[in-house]
């Protein structure tokens, strides 16, 4: 079962502008900036409630984010939700004939193994289980 | 300020077939089905520890979901975000230079009073705003 809404990932070109913009509409400052060198992005972190918001942007040609916005315009390009059990999750939604895109859980930003579901499998949302390291 | 992420909209073209998806994706039942006639569209929403999933389907070709869906794949449609006061929100935000698609707040679904920021002035992304009518 997916827990929690635990964040909300917004593909950006520029950070700084993005931040700044993203600061003044939540009405808050950023908690967290962290620089995820094995996804090759620099994300900026927003707690709202009980979600985040993450801006996300690529730091080389190969990230998935600069190749993202290379075909489509700035915006959401993810939704992560928590689960306890991150490996008893990908056998369930695997089993329900969901696509993974990848078989192991990988190490992730904020603390977190994740694991991506393919907007394919699941209405066009590029979907995220993530489970925090204990 | 914007006080939690209330909840993810999502665009879909078969409501039906999308309620079973999300039914397995999520691993729990929607607990709640709704017609919104202002708006032109049925709604099944489920709940994610603090924040909701809305599945969208437009019911009349003016619907603005029923639009959306002849420009742009099945997805995320919009997010929403809770406030306390969404006339002051709504101040604060058009004095900031966002652009606001209503002047005043609507009922939306949900029982709530809503209003939408323009994607050209959050980054991409369809902001609503949302305050639950008490």
């Amino acid at each position: 079962m997916l827990t929690n809404l635990e964040h909300l990932g917004l593909a950006v070109k520029d950070l700084e502008a993005a931040t700044s913009l993203y600061t003044t509409l939540l009405g808050q400052e950023p908690y967290k900036r962290e620089h995820v060198a094995s996804e090759a992005v620099d994300t900026v972190f927003f707690q709202v409630g009980g979600s985040k918001i993450e801006l996300l942007a690529g730091t080389s040609p190969d990230s998935a984010i600069t190749r993202y916005l290379e075909k489509k315009p700035e915006g959401i390009h993810h939704v992560a939700f928590e689960v306890d059990d991150i490996r008893a999750e990908m056998a369930r939604l695997r089993a329900e004939g969901f696509q993974l895109l990848n078989e192991e859980p990988k190490r992730g930003a904020d603390n977190k193994l994740v694991c991506f579901v393919h907007p394919k499998s699941a209405g066009g949302v590029l979907v995220e289980l993530c489970q925090t390291i204990k």
